[in-house]
């Protein structure tokens, strides 16, 4: 394994199990499950199986902005899926969604349960099933999904490209991380300048496209991920530094992002979330405990 | 410049202009115009501003599509914007997609022209604009918008992720190759085992979906893209290769893929579409010979 410019690929490619980095041993080149494991259902007609990652917390800021709002039948169970133990791959989760990521949620308010997988459709759905958080005037509601599409689109650049080679890569290769630094600094870029001339992403009104944006890059911009807060310099990005706080000061955010959170402050992390009392009288505290 | 794995990234990233292999002219660490221009307006409703890439090309499907069930409503101009060339940065292209990407929408069928970016946005649009080709039933919405969303967020790792560095990046790294490699794999057999137990994508009607995965993984199996076939052993995956047929065949397909195509046959390329008689007389004679 050489990760040098002397290297000439096969006719056809074969897996080498012993490359991958970090995550290596959740990375595989095929699908479905790898084990027989059921999935918890609990007492609420939503059930989300999910980490607290940027795609999770998109999931539990909507949930818990719903609820804020009065939408009651947006109460749900919020089970944990350990991506890095491979819970992703159990026959109950693969059932849900076929593409083995968090989040992926099971509507069960109707006659029949209704799976949805992708973080930007679950937010899509909830926002369609509640009426609130898209516009539904045609030009709002047009500008709202261009930015939530280009939040899914844009992402993947810096996850898996920027922060794989900046952060986890088993060495660090110059071309990659130059490629990918100057695409999520451009995209930071395409944000400053849109939030220098609107208050939310998609307008004047708090919406999805805000929800799926903040955890990725208002999370950047904090320096909570990768450790390159320095190296892109995120204080330039004024405008999405001053987005980034106003987002962040919301109480149903810093409830959304407490949930199915595995790392930080323990007192940040609520691992399971069943009932809103669970944000002061936290799940793991009560499965340590016993109670 | 070294692709090697003994580079110390800088405290600080700084853009150096000779690195970036293929299209390293047009990759960039801002954002917004480089130059004024203004874009053209023709005499349809929809305005399109694209190119024949397989993004461009889900939407040329898609108002193909719409106009061959009837909708006239959904006649286009379609305008070639040469992002090889830049085009993409010129001010008018900008004010529509500040994220500087084909495929670009406005719509002035209203009184206020309605501006659409992202390739899956625009899809959702015309979808719910004509109400056709999303399912409108909940259970059916969310499986057509889980695997739209799906689309969206794993193309990047197949068309910036394995396409770079298999195809265009300045030497062969063997790491990013095969990491990249290994998730497009995944990503096919996803798709084959869905294939495998459902007529199209999201079920037994043809929707969105099928119209955004078709120019990407369908034109992965049929080997149209980064020469790619053999190394992935794109025949493998059967199932896909039947949906890849089966959608390949429909005449709107056909006449979608042609619009804003620069590439292939000349018979194939309709550089401008501004009328369905296009097709027969194509734009680029007319533009060749003057008339």
């Amino acid at each position: 394994m050489s990760a040098s410019s002397d290297y000439v690929p096969p006719k056809v490619w074969t897996w080498n199990k012993a490359n991958g980095g970090r995550f290596a041993n959740i990375n595989r080149p095929v699908a479905g499950p790898t084990h027989e494991k059921e999935l918890p259902v609990g007492r609420h007609p939503l059930q989300l199986y999910s980490q607290g990652t940027p795609n999770g917390v998109k999931v539990t800021v909507m949930l818990e902005e719903l609820l804020a709002l009065g939408h009651r039948g947006a109460e749900y169970d919020a089970w944990l899926i350990r991506i890095g133990e491979g819970a992703q791959f159990g026959s109950g989760f693969v059932a849900v969604n076929p593409n083995s990521k968090i989040p992926a949620l099971m509507d069960r308010s109707g006659p029949t349960p209704i799976r949805v997988f992708e973080s930007g459709a679950i937010l899509v759905y909830l926002a369609e099933k509640f009426g609130a958080f898209l516009p539904t005037g045609p030009a709002e509601r047009a500008e709202c999904l261009s930015w939530l599409f280009w939040q899914m689109g844009s992402a993947p650049y810096l996850g898996g490209g920027f922060g794989h080679f900046y952060a986890y890569a088993p060495s660090k290769m110059e071309y990659p991380i130059d490629r990918f630094t100057m695409e999520v600094k451009r995209q930071l870029d395409v944000l400053d300048r849109r939030l220098a001339e609107s208050e939310y992403v998609a307008g004047s009104a708090y919406t999805i496209a805000d929800m799926a944006i903040w955890p990725w890059y208002g999370g950047l911009v904090k320096g909570w991920l990768y450790g390159a807060a320095e190296f892109l310099d995120v204080q330039s990005y004024s405008h999405v530094q001053r987005w980034a706080e106003m987002i962040g000061a919301r109480p149903a955010v810093q409830r959304g992002r407490m949930v199915n959170r595995t790392s930080g402050e323990p007192a940040s992390q609520l691992w399971e979330r069943h009932d809103a009392s669970d944000f002061e009288t936290r799940t793991q505290d009560k499965l340590a405990t016993g109670a």
